[in-house]
């Protein structure tokens, strides 16, 4: 299991919008091959900032075969207007939790 | 509930002594108000770089009461001399989780 983490800097005023995006797009994430769990962080020091966490079994099943179905492209034009910038995105293992 | 999220960046080689450093920091956390729960997360695509995610209560669980406690100097103590440079912390709540 890896986790994507987008650090997604929004548009000023655009955070209403942004979330009802992510809301909309949330069955995209669900029925993408590997795709276990999402969450939306809001950055409290910096209300345009948020980091998207996405659980996926395997890099390739975010890397690969999410970015290349029709699904991201889908999810990119739900949220892709809100972005003040292009996301950073990042992965990550777990390697302690208590 | 809000997460602190730090993002570490260790020197080159103390990965191993990071991590052993962080696990025998975890009674730290784990008796400190408000705490519920610490992940490590090492980043795929850098591996000097780790977020370390804590839950909090509250944000002041964490700034004010862990901050200014002498664990918080254990916890220093036992990692600070892994650290490439000085950590950026930010603190998230969760707006969306399915």
């Amino acid at each position: 299991m890896i986790r994507e983490m987008a650090h997604i800097t929004v548009k000023p005023g655009t955070q209403a919008d942004f979330e009802a995006g992510v809301r909309q797009a949330l069955p995209l994430f669900h029925r993408a091959r590997g795709c276990k769990r999402v969450e939306l962080h809001h950055i409290i020091e910096n209300p345009q900032q948020y980091v998207l966490m996405v659980y996926w079994e395997t890099l390739d099943d975010h890397m690969v075969h999410f970015r290349q179905s029709e699904d991201f492209q889908a999810w990119r034009g739900l949220v892709g207007g809100f972005f003040e910038k292009a996301p950073e995105v990042v992965h990550s293992e777990v390697t302690i939790e208590e």
